[in-house]
């Protein structure tokens, strides 16, 4: 069978280790017997409609050996979504064309929900035009709200650094409390899921250990029985530490802070949880109170990514190649746990329909009866996903983190309007 | 000459390597001729004048060594201020009493500003009263104000872990401009100098690099020039990544967000100027803005602190012993630049009169002239300090920080009113 050439596109929310998929599939793919060029789009799927493709030939070889421990969107990634294809045949028909131009019939799509819908239309879209298309799904979200998969690469990573950033931010307060601030609030991200604020219990091990709440979208946000629990912890150990997701609302669903605008998928953008949190506990308690907003920082913290996740993250890009060699399109690699502990995990692989627009939950079994912590078997779940450290390397004091060249192939095709 | 004992007390706010001076001084002391037991202050000075204090010696020997790589305060800090002896005799006179009942002679006070009017005044009150008290400060301020030392232990650190926060913040941010966030918000902490804001200029050696523009407390904020470059930025490169300290304030002094609350030194509680910038951003510019808010993550970011901090931290800790050894009375260790490349540095010390209530800020020759970056010769000074890396021990995915068992000293004295 001739060789012929794939196009590989980061989607989505960046993580830490989204560049070490990527690391992994571009390793593959030049191993590959079925892949000659490998072409990755500027900006996700931007750079497939606007003939932007990044020359990976082009990078030097410690470029890419660089993505390993490089954390962001070496790429550059992408937040818009494909509408149907009723609605939208041009840009579902430009993707064809561009990929005939330039003889692409691979397509890895590394990205969460959203992007998973985009891999099984336009595996669908490609096969009705005729037109010879492998496209296959790499998970990716620190979310972890992908169904199927047991994880998502990106997850431990932000698992690991949030929970040790309430550890720090515990302990602090804990050393503060006598005559200063006695509440600290870490705000986390999580949209809709609670998996990143769920992931900080993990440092709690001891009663005086934060975090001592923890605030889930899942469960209902009741102002009362909150600061109840806050003062209680209060006058018992002296201070109480407190991780809110982003996402954390009421029992009619009223985000804790709603900012009122809308993010390209049409999502509410959140923020401002923690600062709620944080003004509720002073002005209601008259407590001193600070707080952390981790943001961008949480997501993108390679210092501190999980090994096991990397590995994983490697191990999804390389998978995907090994599935489109078996011939598959519109379907997701997938992460299969096989034993807690000791931690055995596998590789398969869904239809990316199966996962396309959905979220799965923290599952009201990882949450502690009174809603505000984890149960030990979220602990079980969560405990092997943090496991070992991969440190970046370093130069005079800061992580060699490297951007690539991004040389592009030349266009061919006339601009798309 | 006889043993006698010794107290070690925290003071302020918390660093990621206080701990490490602790542990400096503590070996030290145990192997010095002239010191007999070694007792901490629970909670800072006040543990001495609640006679609440911790025996060392009943510690695990394994505790002691975990100082050096746990984070924030082990023994508790404070931020209690001894007022003026005169409008304030009885809390000095207490804290003789105390030390009296407890063959107490050496006093060991790790803080900054306020810290060292303490020791200044505790070191004039003893020999007023004839009581052989020598009192030498431990220098420690995330804040790196002191004046006369080179540098402060837990500057170092912060410096490392907010500038890499930026460099990993922006990477994301510049993943992401394409069709989603274009300005990314990095609030530091930093009451009136802004040292700790100017560090994450280290991060910036690419134009495409944050963070693109540094708001200080030592420059006056111009809202139409800050928005006027935030727009020149997002045009040219397509993002813009800004840092901003918590102290940042307007030419009349007015802080950019000023909560109009006061901690227990007097001092304006800050927070929230990070939030201002981004709703300016938003409001007036009509772009997607991220923000984050490190807040005590920053300062007890054990995980990613700076070699070079975490042994000038101990060496601080040993010389404060070396000092008492020697006689003195009412100083501090200071630290001296020998030489910036290849970087040397030895350890002096000054009156701590000379330190006492003074803030050194940041000077116009670190700060470039459109007073939105840092210059050469900052970077010159500050990238030593940053240099290398100590990683905390881990187990089971998190850092093996350690709490100390905080055995008191059976009290000899009536309670303190």
């Amino acid at each position: 069978m001739a060789k012929r050439n794939a196009v590989y596109a980061q989607s989505g929310g960046v993580t830490s280790v989204i560049n070490a998929s990527a690391y992994g599939l571009i390793q593959a793919a030049q191993a590959s017997g079925a892949i000659d060029a490998v072409y990755c789009g500027h900006n996700g799927i931007n750079g497939v409609l606007e003939e932007q493709l990044i020359d990976v030939s082009r990078e030097a070889p410690e470029a890419i050996e660089a993505l390993r421990h490089t954390p962001a969107g070496a790429f550059g990634s992408c937040r818009l979504k494909l509408r149907d294809v009723e609605k939208n045949r041009e840009q579902f028909q430009r993707i064809v064309d561009v990929f005939a131009a330039h003889d692409v019939h691979y397509f890895f799509y590394n990205g969460g929900n959203d992007s998973m819908d985009t891999v099984a239309k336009l595996s669908t879209f490609a096969k009705e035009q005729g037109y010879a298309l492998q496209v296959i799904g790499v998970p990716k979200t620190i979310d972890n709200d992908l169904p199927i998969t047991d994880n998502c690469p990106g997850f431990g990573s932000v698992a690991k650094y949030n929970t040790i950033s309430m550890m720090e931010g515990s302990m602090d307060t804990e050393s503060m409390h006598k005559d200063s601030t006695k509440v600290f609030v870490l705000e986390t991200m999580g949209r809709h899921a609670g998996w990143m604020a769920a992931a900080t219990g993990l440092a709690a091990r001891d009663e005086r250990d934060g975090p001592h709440l923890i605030l889930m979208p899942e469960v209902p946000f009741d102002k009362a029985r909150f600061l109840e629990a806050v003062e209680e912890h209060v006058s018992r150990i002296g201070y109480c530490t407190i991780t809110v997701s982003e996402g954390t609302q009421d029992a009619e669903g009223n985000f804790l802070s709603e900012s009122g605008t809308k993010d390209a998928f049409g999502h509410a953008q959140l923020g401002g949880a923690g600062q709620v949190i944080q003004d509720m506990v002073k002005g209601e308690l008259k407590l001193k109170v600070h707080g952390a907003v981790l943001d961008y920082c949480q997501r993108s913290g390679r210092h501190l990514s999980s090994k096991v996740d990397v590995e994983q993250a490697i191990a999804c890009g390389r998978e995907a190649v090994a599935l489109a060699e078996q011939g598959l399109s519109g379907v997701m690699v997938t992460i299969v746990r096989e034993s807690d502990s000791p931690y055995r995990w596998s590789l398969g692989h869904t239809d990316a329909g199966n996962i396309a627009n959905q979220e799965k939950m923290l599952p009201g079994e990882y949450i502690r009866e009174d809603g505000f912590h984890i149960t030990d078997g979220f602990r079980t779940y969560c405990r092997p996903l943090i496991q070992g450290e991969d440190y970046p390397p370093y130069q005079d004091g800061l992580p060699t983190y490297r951007r690539l060249a991004k040389h592009l192939v030349p266009a061919r095709l006339p601009a798309f309007p």
